[in-house]
């Protein structure tokens, strides 16, 4: 099995050549694939950031060998691994980066450490292990080599798995933790569209927003301008969970969020 | 006709994962063509940048499907739509994003909206149309799909258009807005090269430049080495646009430029 | 000779379209030769940052021509230039940014002024040369054009040279400058791993870092996880250089570095 494509997610940053070394090893083993670059400004070492922006991606991007680090781990006894998914191969560090986007291609169904000296590069630095045995691994899979040449299979049971925060949903309200916030200020929350309904909430109505000790009113809309430029409001995002935005403003500075730092949230009706 | 170039223009910034989404969704549907990243750090939301910088760059790209993506707009009655050009395809929202860069490739021949469902992805969000709407929309048309097969034409003339910011120019005397601020401080003005000699401006000539409440003494150059360390330079910039620069240093900081709040700018002779 | 990859190196940061046009010009050039981006942010004009950083990655690299632009002299006397390593080509400013890569590369065997008109673009700006003169010289010579046909010969030991700097290794004591500090806050310094024995430091002591007025402890180390979170490590980086780290924190923000403005740095063991 060949792929086309590798897909390529890390906390390396855009101020330094990380990226662009990994391109490079890329190149010289598997020169006709492709790699899209889905994101490198992950927070540093923040694996639930990494693992939920990936299995919220991969169903948009072509069959590929996904290639992901984040991992302040690095050069310690955790496991180097390739996850074999129904539809894609997952490679990175075994610290639970990997699985929720497994989960959204159809399943792991094996998964191999990362030792076989051969598709290393010769020396393996105790600090870039992206360049030397991620990258590679990748290329190497990309090319074709199975994944069971290089090292000992793991039962997936034994994979690591980063918590999966559930939201706590009754009639009027839900309380639920925050995912992330992106680039324009919207705020992810861990519930899924349907907790709306299940919250008995619909489209026009009020919410109170409690995050920390402040409170907020938002309205549930569709999409950004349903409120005046400035209001904040509720709803169901690209990735299909609820959000938190501002019309033309970012709703994380209005609420004060700082990334990495994230308040439990609750959204309660007049019922709640 | 066919394309082997996207050029892709957004806000999406590089905190998150929209650009290589939509990178996914073309290679998905057009794997053979390849993505030109124009630039995806347009200020949030600011419509005129981005038109100006992508009409700016099409000259310099290869024959393409512009794919431009600042739309704050998403999800409202905002028309989505491809531009047909004499020299290329512009795809994007009907918000003035795409047609200085439609004049800069020949003039906007004809335009229709991107309705049909065959060429989006089976779901649509209401927040997420780049991925969703137009890098589909730019896939199928770089593979050949005709540009009327989309929807309804839109006679060109109705499209919306961004104001073109106009200097005034008299003898000793060029009073003008500012257009943009680039990563080195450079401020480009909305003067093109010529407006130089019709304000009798000469090379080597100090003008007096008003911003606001301040006022500086600028020399007309031709390079920012033209000048001490830490001097105000006057010059026509790559785009032939008349800039502000300092030598080693940031213009935009020393006149307190902060972007989306540009102040209009006079150039001012001793005749002036 | 043709080349299949371009590596791309430059300070014209992501908040612009800078980079983007140079891949465009390329693309019509070249349309089957593939860029990577190494690096955009190099700090601007920081010319020693740029060449130590494509030394340290042109290993890892395909064969290449590689377009490096870190050009504070643009518009200027400063020659345009491609320098013959034997193991690829260099193409920039003649400024010192590409003689350590060349090293890497096998050495300069030969250099040639970049003069031309027929491989530039028909216009050259003052202040653009990426795009006009050495995106265009990069991707003529990936399609075959010979070096010597872009300009007169250049005697290579006439090529600008950045100082290298050398440590001073004594038994107990290292003094060497800091070279480049990375989006996670590790500090890269002067001296390779090989001064670590010379000045008799072992793997686990502590040795005293003297950084401008401030001592801190630092325990020698192999990767990060060695220490405890917050202290502390010296160790041998991925380029083979000693750095300075912390775990899960940044190095570089503990001991109030700033880019651009380093302190030498002095470890001293007990002996020292």
């Amino acid at each position: 099995m060949r792929y086309e494509w590798i897909s390529f997610t890390t906390d390396y940053g855009l101020d330094d050549p990380f990226v662009g070394i990994c391109h490079g090893v890329i190149a010289r083993i598997a020169p006709n694939t492709r790699v899209i670059d889905l994101m490198h400004t992950v927070p540093a070492g923040e694996i639930r950031h990494g693992a939920f922006t990936l299995s919220q991606a991969v169903g948009y991007l072509p069959p590929a060998v996904h290639l992901a680090v984040v991992d302040p781990g690095v050069g310690t006894t955790r496991r180097a691994v390739v996850v074999v998914a129904r539809d894609g191969l997952l490679v990175g560090p075994d610290n639970g980066l990997l699985l929720p986007a497994a989960d959204e291609l159809g399943g792991a169904r094996a998964a191999f450490e990362l030792t076989e000296p051969d598709y290393r590069l010769p020396e393996v630095s105790a600090t870039f292990h992206g360049r030397d045995i991620f990258a590679p691994a990748a290329a190497h899979l990309a090319v074709g080599v199975p994944p069971e040449r290089f090292g000992a299979p793991i039962d997936v049971r034994d994979l690591e798995r980063v918590s999966s925060p559930a939201p706590s949903v009754r009639p009027g309200a839900i309380t639920t933790e925050v995912l992330m916030t992106d680039h324009f200020g919207n705020i992810q929350l861990a519930a899924r569209a349907d907790t709306l309904a299940d919250a008995g909430f619909v489209e026009g109505q009020q919410v109170t927003v409690h995050m920390g000790e402040a409170r907020h009113i938002a309205v549930i809309g569709r999409t950004f301008e349903d409120v005046e430029n400035g209001e904040l409001i509720l709803l169901v995002d690209s990735a299909g969970m609820l959000a938190l935005a501002i019309n033309r403003a970012s709703a994380a500075t209005k609420l004060g969020l700082v990334r990495g730092h994230f308040p439990e949230c609750v959204l309660s009706g007049p019922t709640g």
